[in-house]
């Protein structure tokens, strides 16, 4: 049902959200075969293998922002995955909202833990299981298909532009210079990411800080081949045991990082800021009963909410050397390597933290053996305004469609652009995620409801409604 | 040229070293073929898909102790890899030499790092690389050409049995029951094994003493899936850091390992014993250079030749968790995993060694984590007697064929059935090695000297010259 859009223009039409509705109810196959078929494309950026996959998932993207109605779109090839931009311009006196997401994945190991194959799409209980399907391609494609359905019943109000990048699980190495070179182009006045999570079904949430990181690579050399660790075990030094050592000495008795410096620019939450965070609803033991853990670990003083979504933190992300096959082998390694990352807060830099990180991770490495330190990848943390016109839609729409507040919480992921897009374009961003934290993205079998799915369509539509009218 | 055995016994012929040397010579090409032909077999024994080829070896031994005129050869059953066994009994009035060996050997990784492939023998400046070439099929096997060459030449001065397995490197699981279960075929006089090494080839030695060795594997867990880190971090327990933090603490600052009563039953030496061991060659700036480290390590308060032959050691072999593949994954791993092994000095023992570590790793977890320690391997340190008929026969042996006494030293290293000979057959052992530290044995590009080799088999008949001698 095509309604032309000079005779009934969108703020006039009552029906809007019903009609909507019906649209993605009408459409909901389709718009979940396109997702897996977005899915069914390796796009795992870290993997220089699968670069062929990661431009075909990113070919798909472009197909798929023209079908909706987009104009000028393009795949804008950078050093690294290209970038697909898009764009609906229907009155340039009306406001522009700039979507951003991402079409590259995190790579799927390990791989025997998942419980159908990461690429291959499947619906259990009401939720799509694979790689992405939550972070991020299943919530980015929500955003094109409200675009389609605006776009198709002709209620589109505003204008909008899209930028699907193919690196941020890698760290937008190539975003920044894309933005400084088309400051013109991606001209708008706030931009909308969904990439994060909502606390649950029940209770509609949109973040307002995030986290920044500094993800670095340690590798930590002994004696210049693996010896016998009989012959050599007890007078040359250990890299495995070396790094351990290295790696404990991180965090103090209080679970507070050890690093000179590391706590010198973090903002500290004001008592009033502090009590509302915790407000939000959370039951320890329920949390500890989804992790199956004992007790909860980290810094001293501080609340599970604030050590996720205030504190920074420091993370053994993966660590490896010496035999690790099946059996035993008397080995004593060459060397031990470990990916360690830190997780930033307002005012720490990532460069700064990278830095402090390198200095005092060769500092603690005896003479014994050799230290190389790589920083692998960073983003800056971020908070957003909750008093800006956007972030107001963004409630209202939550409001109209779950007929709930949203809270405002402090997620504890990155999303490095966000500071970027500030810096660079002097735009906020609203942070309107319809993930949940037990997605398990990251992780094997990630998923992602195909009620998240469908009702995150509706919102973003509603937050449309909102942030054009009058 | 046979000479018969009765017309000519071997003591009357002076020309005995002089005509094993030549026959020596004129094989040497076979005998290499011959051991080649058993390098390119891959008998790794921890790795249960190569079972196969495990038994290959072993068959492999039977035909060559056949063929070099062993009677009664059979490949004994066991629950594990098979074992095998042959003799040549000339007179039982005369003693009886068992000679030990293993045609087991330990996993090539990491293949990468190999300069030409484990199970495709060459040979570059003399020396035979290939998995194996020194541990131990290089050193068993001239046994076997040793006995060759008494044989044919008539010259076998005594009795001779061998008992070579398929188990040394993941622990001789099975040997103990064979042994109990074969007391009267094994009954000898003494054991003689070549699987130790020599102080360099200017400088012959005799190991006297072997450590033991408690191997474990520890796994640590955490949440029950992989989390991400930005969500989780800093609230949840990370397994990578715990367990980095638990190693860390099983040492002190004085390189002393911590668990409690680990020194408890350590042999200390006297003064003269620490004077003795300290007065074989060993140069630091050498032992630096040719390790690539720029400092040793170790226990404070003794020498680099007394931490390896002395004291007992903790080291890690092997450590891994989380996400170890290219770039950066914020995860926060669910489980983190090491193997520690434990090199154990007289009076200790394996058994204990394992509980006391067991015990003091699993007390060592916080709340957080759970902790599984599985013992993966282990065998009892030994001493071996230096004032036996066989040691000196072995000593004279050296000075026969390389014209130097030979330096009793205390390898690192552990040879668990040494205790088990003792315990179970009443004998002792002379461990008559001749590799080189140097041979990369359990590493990337094992090597053995053809020279090693060949002399090797030389002074082993010289040994059985001089223990018949009346």
């Amino acid at each position: 049902m095509l309604i032309p859009h000079k005779r009934k223009p969108y703020l006039a039409f009552t029906n809007f959200l019903p009609m909507i509705k019906e649209y993605i109810q009408s459409n909901q196959q389709r718009f979940l075969d396109e997702l897996f078929e977005l899915l069914r494309i390796p796009s795992v950026s870290a993997d220089s293998r699968l670069k062929a996959d990661v431009r075909k998932a990113a070919e798909y993207v472009v197909k798929k922002l023209k079908d909706a109605g987009a104009d000028k779109v393009e795949l804008c090839e950078t050093a690294g995955h290209p970038i697909v931009y898009g764009e609906k311009i229907i009155n340039a006196s009306l406001p522009t909202v700039l979507v951003y997401g991402h079409y590259d994945v995190q790579p799927p190991d390990p791989l025997n833990l998942w419980t159908s194959p990461p690429f291959e799409p499947v619906v259990k209980d009401g939720k799509i299981y694979a790689r992405g399907s939550c972070d991020d391609k299943g919530q980015f494609y929500m955003h094109i298909k409200a675009f389609e359905a605006m776009t198709k019943l002709n209620q589109l109000p505003c204008n909008i532009k899209f930028m699907i990048e193919g690196e941020e699980e890698v760290g937008s190495d190539n975003l920044g210079t894309f933005v400084k070179e088309n400051k013109s182009k991606l001209k708008a006045d706030v931009i909308l990411i969904s990439d994060t999570s909502l606390i649950s079904l029940d209770t509609p949430s949109i973040t307002v800080g995030l986290r920044g990181l500094s993800y670095m690579e340690v590798e930590v050399t002994g004696p210049n081949r693996d010896l016998h660790s009989g012959v050599y075990g007890g007078a040359v030094a250990n890299p495995a045991n070396v790094l351990s050592k290295m790696i404990a000495s991180l965090h103090d008795e209080n679970g507070r990082v050890t690093i000179p410096g590391f706590y010198d620019k973090v903002a500290e939450l004001t008592a009033a800021e502090r009590e509302a965070l915790n407000k939000a609803p959370f039951n320890l033991d329920n949390y500890k009963k989804e992790l199956d853990i004992e007790d909860i670990r980290g810094e001293k003083g501080y609340t599970t909410l604030e050590r996720t979504g205030t504190r920074p933190t420091l993370d053994v992300n993966g660590i490896w050397g010496g035999y690790t096959g099946e059996g035993a082998k008397t080995v004593l390694p060459s060397k031990a390597y470990a990916k360690i990352s830190m997780r930033l807060v307002p005012n720490q830099n990532n460069h700064e933290i990278t830095e402090l990180f390198t200095k005092h991770f060769e500092s603690l490495a005896p003479k014994s053996v050799k230290v190389k330190v790589t920083a692998l990848h960073g983003g800056e943390p971020a908070v957003t305004p909750t008093d800006s016109k956007a972030f107001k839609a963004a409630s209202k729409a939550f409001e109209e469609v779950w007929g709930k507040s949203p809270i405002p919480t402090r997620d504890g992921g990155s999303i490095p652009i966000v500071s970027l897009f500030k810096k660079e374009l002097g735009l906020d961003t609203v942070l309107m995620g319809f993930g949940l934290d037990s997605d398990a993205i990251h992780s094997p079998n990630e998923h992602y409801g195909i009620k998240n799915f469908l009702i995150g369509i509706e919102t973003i539509v509603a937050f449309y409604k909102h942030y054009s009218a009058k």
